[in-house]
């Protein structure tokens, strides 16, 4: 396919202005036409969300080029759900983008990661889908080697013709291009949060929190997961699927319940 | 253990008010000492999502029983957190029960629910954690049957000393108690939502959208999908873990990238 006739997906969870955004845009371009969904505002954190009790906006952001841009009042899986159910739903998406991400989605944070959350809902649409997160949450971060890998990773998508759906969660260390040792498939690191609430108050007296936390790796020394090899200066790839289902644990529960 | 030294941690998606809330509430109170934090008001279809960029407030909701009952700002998941990690930090939960949901969490939806994105945040602090849901999204509906298996199901957690982490999502079909077949353990059935958006225009004349839906079983006829389990009249738990690595295809895309 030339990549004239293709047609690619964009969406985040850090809203249709970040850098990063505009960055995955520049890059996609390159691969073929560029149709873009993205949230009014940052909505990171936002998992696989839908909005079932707000009415939704969409409105065009302008721009001098050919590509379509969309900023839409929902979550990023609504983004993902517009596009294919009703903006675009007449058109072949090939492929689903989401990010570039500030900031990092490897381990267990495929669960609660808004960029992730779009990655996986666009796979259900039967096509490949990229979740792209760069370790760096900074509003300037600096997404040349995100771009770089993640375009080597789109080629080899477009070149290989793996089928979808397919749904890849791709995490780029903090490194200079040549600092970076390669792309390696790795499985989901396991590990949790330690949270801590912050305790303020607010002008009128009333107490108020926000959420903080640290992640802990639950196996630091697993060479084939996610963190390992990020760690390790490498850009990972796991591929992800949506059945949860503790296969592992079926019989013994069958004898409980 | 004796009823009166195990704590039941409660939560929900349907907001701290919702009838399910209270019907989880009187049958957990059989098992133990309840602490619960619900969310303020619905937060249906919030999957995973933590709240990152708004503060968070809290406030205890007086109740003439010795339940101790809190309304947060928060998601489901930044309920469990506030127990876990500030509330109720220094004592043992023993369980963790999200619902009684005001409609069905089975298939794909697991991805989705607020429910059950707070089960599995509850399953990771090691503690076995239940989702529970009825299969009828109205607010008047009837939890007799739901309140009826949901304590049969926390029975043999209990007595049969099954070890955590333990994520159960478990879903009720709308029936009576003696119409209902029994209880199946399942898998996850496949399947994804056609969505429709519905248009309408708000009295400033600016467009808005609706996002609706209906879910698509995407495999019918497999009698081992808790689907199936429901549409032949027994209550379903799907055993639910959160690696999401796609195993089968790790050796195909290692060979791509």
């Amino acid at each position: 396919m030339r990549s004239e006739e293709r047609l690619i997906f964009l969406t985040n969870d850090d809203g249709y202005d970040a850098p990063g955004f505009a960055a995955a845009i520049e890059m996609a371009r390159r691969f073929g036409h560029v149709a873009a969904i993205a949230p009014e505002t940052t909505r990171s954190g936002m998992s696989q969300a839908i909005t079932m009790h707000d009415p939704l906006y969409l409105r065009q952001i302008p721009r001098n080029d050919d590509v379509e841009l969309y900023a839409f009042s929902g979550t990023p899986v609504d983004c993902v759900k517009m596009a294919f159910d009703h903006l675009f739903r007449n058109r072949k998406v090939d492929l689903v983008l989401s990010g570039i991400n500030h900031g990092s989605n490897s381990a267990t944070n495929v669960l609660y990661s808004g960029t992730m959350g779009a990655a996986i809902e666009g796979s259900f649409y039967g096509c490949p889908a990229v979740g792209l997160s760069l370790c760096d949450h900074s509003r300037n971060a600096d997404f040349t080697a995100a771009v770089h890998y993640g375009s080597q990773i789109l080629s080899r998508i477009f070149e290989s013709g793996v089928q979808g759906p397919l749904c890849l969660n791709v995490n780029v260390p903090v490194a200079a291009i040549d600092e970076i040792k390669g792309i390696r498939v790795c499985r989901q690191t396991r590990g949790f949060w330690r949270e801590e609430f912050f305790r303020r108050e607010d002008p009128r007296g009333r107490e108020y929190y926000w959420l903080t936390g640290e992640f802990v790796n639950s196996e630091p020394e697993a060479a084939d997961s996610d963190e390992h090899a990020l760690a390790n200066g490498f850009v990972t790839i796991v591929p992800v699927q949506a059945d949860m289902t503790d296969y592992g644990r079926m019989e013994e529960l069958k004898s409980v319940f």
